[in-house]
């Protein structure tokens, strides 16, 4: 749920009154002295500050907090939710990609009405000391959610992973995995924009139904009910792959391994199956890096900032033409707070699992 | 012992007489239309056929046959030394890298009397038939087994891995495994030439004594002595490595992973402590990739050929002016063969094994 959106920031700390952290000015690092004060909050009227306090803290649940099937997995689920739920009752400002108005600013760049995007503290006003880390919004246009997905982080995400380190071309064959997540959905879309043929993983008949009939995937499996992942990629790649966008890891890797073609690339954006363990799967086919030359490479978006504008234009151009759908699972109001969180542990979203805390 | 010098080719197949493989035309693929017969041998006088016949196929044992200490290993290698043994027995010809003379040629480019390197059957006398696969010596004035190992295919892996793969700079630190060995050893004084910082890790002490004396590298490392390679690793470089030249994979690469720095690449050449397992160790550690932005890229000397021109005369200038030196295990006389391929299994070689089946 990292990425959630916040429409828009909740109650100062608890009970409406100011968290610890943000007297100790700990919860935003100041990065640059002529941070001043800038205020991003909206629509205050819609909840009092202990409701939206308390839940506003919740979405911020990183993604190495999802889990697998099992007993095991679920306890770590518990365990992962206690851990959030004693970050917010310390009274430590949980911090989320979000949506914010600003109200007041100190700074040149930033004006009231202002809206930007970015990492701010989970709260209905937040105070930030480093405004260049944030965004301004230049289409409004566009629902303001997709700021937090499609026009916001996950989406230079997959900009960046796909265009920048898999360097695609026209005719490739790429598995995306983790395919109708946030950035799986849009990779796989920009694969056919670059005229490629796309395959995508995912949890359940339905998000393999959406990949297929939705973000036009030519193919598509259910993971889940796939007994020999190696057979099943040999199905979808008869030829073998030529870029593998990774979000997974661990026993997916190892089949992919086995089907890339030479001069294959591996994107490595994330490896979320092996987030939630105790010690990470072990990779085995690693040979075929030097067999097939293979590149492998990690990436992390925060790299990318500097590209964000050129990117946005470009998105901006694609959703308007209608060459990018874009899915999200928005829970609205604060209260359902709770149950989306945990709904994201069992892979119950839909797209990008968002919480309308507000709507303007 | 991939690689080791036949100076020269030994008898056409045992006893004598031409091997069945080598009527059959198959122990050489024909690449193009236009091969022609170019015989490439020397110094027939020096042993019988059968005495020559037999050792010299034992060479070209591949490097996955090098194993690790322990009963396993041990009982490992004994069966592969059993493979390799029937192979010779149904008188297939094994190949290896070598250096040979033509002694006639219908093919416009030789001429009787070219000293040429590059694979060929371990025979006395071997027909070639792509003579396109090999290269002419340009530097005689070297030894020539030098063309099996700094300036043939060990010399162009290590210039292209460390050079095109993983892009060094001045300054970096650079960790090197397997670092005594043909292709370690000059990677390690290549980086030494570009300004590097230079850890080798090798098996045994006098191995670490060479790579610290002799090549010329800041720091080494007897992996079978270190308990923790994490904490060798972190002794030896506090402040992380930027390029890991790999060559042994397994529990080093893990560790290694560990102590990345952030845009470190792994030019992976080999991963030789796995050849010899029935499944490869898993290696864990692989979110550093994403964390800290790492490219880990394969490659095979085959791609280098072509530039292979530019890159005899970039070594030959630095083995002239001193800044390289390279240290051969030469076993004289097909008699030692046996020996040194068993050597080679535990790790009793310092440096390039070869062995001269003659000298000119």
């Amino acid at each position: 749920m990292a990425g959630v959106a916040r429409w828009w920031c909740s109650s100062v700390g608890a009970r409406g009154a100011p968290s610890p952290a943000m007297e100790a000015g700990s919860w935003l690092p100041a990065t640059s002295p002529w941070a001043t004060r800038l205020v991003a909050a909206a629509r205050t009227d819609c909840h009092d500050g202990r409701r939206c306090g308390k839940p506003a803290t919740i979405p911020a649940a990183p993604p190495w907090m999802r889990g697998e099937k099992g007993r095991r997995a679920a306890l770590r689920r518990f365990l992962q939710l206690l851990r959030v739920c004693s970050r917010w009752a310390s009274y430590q400002v949980l911090t989320a990609f979000g949506v914010s108005k600003v109200l007041e600013s100190g700074h040149s760049g930033y004006k009231a009405g202002d809206l930007v995007w970015g990492i701010i503290g989970c709260e209905e006003y937040t105070l930030v000391t480093n405004p260049e880390s944030l965004f301004k919004i230049s289409h409004p246009e566009f629902p303001l959610s997709y700021y937090t997905g499609v026009l916001g982080m996950p989406g230079l995400t997959a900009y960046a992973g796909f265009f920048d380190v898999a360097k695609p071309k026209k005719g490739e064959y790429v598995f995306v995995s983790a395919a109708s997540g946030a950035v799986g959905q849009l990779v796989g879309q920009l694969a056919k924009i670059t005229g490629c043929y796309v395959v995508g993983s995912a949890g359940s008949d339905e998000k393999v139904n959406l990949l297929k009939t939705k973000f036009g995937f030519d193919d598509a499996f259910n993971y889940k009910k796939e007994k020999d992942l190696n057979a099943a990629l040999k199905r979808c790649f008869p030829d073998g792959i030529d870029i593998y966008f990774e979000n997974v890891g661990g026993a997916m890797l190892d089949a992919v391994l086995l089907n890339m073609r030479l001069h294959g690339r591996v994107s490595m954006c994330g490896l979320i199956s092996q987030y939630n363990l105790e010690q990470p799967e072990g990779v085995r086919n690693l040979f075929c890096i030097v067999t097939k030359r293979i590149r492998v490479e990690g990436f992390m978006v925060t790299e990318y900032f500097g590209t964000y504008s050129k990117f946005e234009e470009e998105m901006a151009g694609y959703l308007k033409k209608g060459k990018i759908t874009y899915v999200e699972d928005v829970a609205e109001g604060i209260e359902n707070v709770p149950a989306a969180l945990i709904g994201i542990f069992y892979g119950r979203n839909i797209g990008k699992q968002l919480v309308a805390v507000a709507r303007e």
